[in-house]
């Protein structure tokens, strides 16, 4: 469903370097271990899964990312392992990643962030992982696609994106990488997705923009409603454009926040493009809602319903399943006889009934599309929100029956 | 999972006759058309979907239920479609099967309890169910298997039961029928279900007895979270056995209930047995919550969790999305140190973490059994509540993706 991207259409962030390497946490021959570095003076800002059950390293790097008040130096990435479910001993496993890095850099151990993904519920090979360390640091630099790859778990090809924004007569750049294909429902974060960007911008201010764009983006995906226990997703300003991105100062400032926004959002959407097992990108668009709140339940009890997800897997126009889902969302006092559906631009109900003007190959044409908008108006109020989400398949099944994530 | 129900394992009620035809409704060569008789001086409770979308049979058999205020001859069930999102006139069409069949009895149209399942969003073959019903009437007899036969859609076979309640010198008998195997989580409903008994019970007694046994039974149920436009479930008490079941007999009404509740949680369990791809049956039974609205939110977070259902097909031992599952279930504060979790009687996570005594071939023991019990203990209050859900197979995605229902 995407084209793979290249190494040359990512660009370097000047004051970022980035290595992956091959340290065999769970498996050989994998780029599994990915050390990115900033230079001193970079802030960063990170969200943190909701998940009850967050994996050690995310409660980990929660805590440096604090008590250096963004003053992070090295972000550490493991693959095969989450780190998850280990109690006590995981908290000590990915701090003793973190001393292993700071030793070896002379860096505190609160500058650097631990992140892991994989299995969960088994204890992390911390000696595999220290004795990867000098490897990666010695091959640090602008390695953004082995980075991509070195994150990667069932995806099938690596996640990243680079934009550049005019400022006058300099530029600044912004270059992010994500991974993740399943168990994906992020909750005020998102699986692991790094952006980095030569801009000099303020660790609160850092902050309240990656929070806002998450929010339109990561936030709002889904594949099978399984939030994971390690989702992270971190925003890294080294400032070595020189160029200062202000809340204000207007023009540069939206239009800097507007790249940027567009940049995580389209790495939320590769993450669906991505999904297991998936041959469908689907955006769920619910408008003329009461409120987001409201939006949000139509959204998700349409994507997330199995019954609607094989429908789409199948191209069948099977639009009883759509009307379902949204009656079981749990509106108050929904009139169903005032909602629309609509398949691409194609109308199916209007009235909360058959279009008269609908035929069954009109529905058709648009679900045999790689690409299918579902619209629902609710004719309850002005609010609107897209969730993006993929079919379900038997592949789906297939490979989350025999992959040990 | 389960061995087939015959003939003679189902117990005629005096005063209930019931008949199978074939009326082509979709298919043919399929009992599509059911007509279950009452005798005059029966009571009928029923509940209902509350899916906002609820189809325009489960609308008119609503109102007839309190227009004849329970006094209900006949229930007239077809299969094929469900008459579901057709607007007014689904209404219209769904009346005029009722006259159709008061005027072959001399009973009024509010006597008629209409009842619809299968493709959502077509109208309903009106002419071709009215001709049907001469038919089924004049077959109308104890023909019980017959009837759960054709109330059938995905099922693979019928579901009834049969039991009978000592009352001193003389019995009360209970014989039930149910259908659904997919777009299963009742809401305060079912799927189409009806229960009949020989017992003399008042209308407002019968709708307080269902409404209880339906809550710890159909509505405790998922097979895919997705809840029917259609879902219905009906109690109706002949009288003919001359026994009077009555709130103020305490050991027979209490003997009576149990048997009741039992009956239609065995019927409730049927459906999951039943449940479409699936090879387990799984109950999950949250204990020690602080509410039951906590219990209900773990307990469907699991039941619902693709990745758990996957791992379940797969027979893997794969306890972190248990964990995973639990920790994004949205429960204040919850102290995930405080939590264990059972595969039948294995303790695999202790204090949050995997217990020191568990070894994976204990976990893998437990998954290979074709009925599984994960148990969660909050460790937050005394509250309980046990749900029954079915695994996430290949053959799930495969029966939705080419059944259209």
């Amino acid at each position: 469903m995407a084209t793979e991207i290249k190494a040359e259409d990512l660009l370097r962030i000047e004051g970022a370097r980035v290595a992956a390497v091959e340290a065999n946490v769970r498996y050989s021959n994998r780029l599994d271990l990915v050390v990115m570095e900033l230079a001193p003076g970079s802030t960063v800002a990170g969200v943190f899964t909701q998940n009850a059950f967050c994996a050690a390293p995310v409660q980990v790097a929660r805590r440096h990312l604090q008590e250096s008040k963004g003053q992070v130096r090295y972000l550490l990435t493991n693959t095969g392992n989450a780190n998850a479910g280990t109690g006590d001993r995981g908290i000590e496993d990915a701090l003793a990643c973190c001393v292993a890095l700071a030793e070896h850099t002379g860096v505190p151990p609160s500058a650097v962030l631990p992140f892991s993904t994989g299995v969960i519920g088994e204890n992390l090979p911390v000696d595999r992982i220290a004795a990867g360390i000098p490897k990666a640091l010695a091959a640090l630099g602008d390695n953004w696609l082995e980075a991509a790859r070195g994150i990667m778990t069932t995806d099938t090809r690596p996640k990243a994106r680079s934009v550049q924004v005019d400022c006058g007569d300099r530029k600044v750049t912004i270059t992010g990488l994500s991974k993740g294909a399943g168990m994906i429902k992020p909750n005020m974060a998102t699986m692991l997705s790094y952006v980095f960007t030569d801009a000099a911008i303020t660790q609160d201010l850092l902050q309240a923009m990656l929070a806002s764009a998450v929010d339109r983006s990561f936030n709002r995906i889904t594949v099978d409603g399984d939030t994971s226990t390690n989702d992270c997703c971190i925003l890294a300003a080294t400032g070595a454009s020189g160029v200062a991105i202000r809340q204000d100062d207007g023009a540069l400032f939206t239009r800097f926040l507007d790249a940027l926004q567009d940049l995580i959002q389209e790495l939320a959407k590769d993450i669906i493009r991505d999904a297991e097992g998936a041959s469908k990108f689907v955006t769920v668009d619910i408008q003329e809602g009461g409120s987001t709140q409201e939006c949000l339940q139509v959204a998700y009890a349409i994507a997330e319903s199995p019954l609607v997800k094989t429908a789409l897997s199948a191209s069948d126009p099977n639009w009883g399943r759509i009307l379902a889902a949204v009656g079981r969302a749990g509106l108050q006092d929904l009139d169903v006889s005032r909602i629309s559906v609509y398949l691409g631009n194609v109308c199916i109900t209007e009235n909360g009934t058959r279009a008269p003007t609908y035929r069954e190959e009109m529905g058709q044409a648009e679900m045999n599309r790689a690409e299918i908008t579902i619209t629902v108006k609710l004719s309850r109020g002005k609010a609107r929100e897209v969730v993006w989400t993929s079919d379900l398949s038997e592949e789906y099944v297939r490979i989350n029956a025999s992959y040990r994530s």
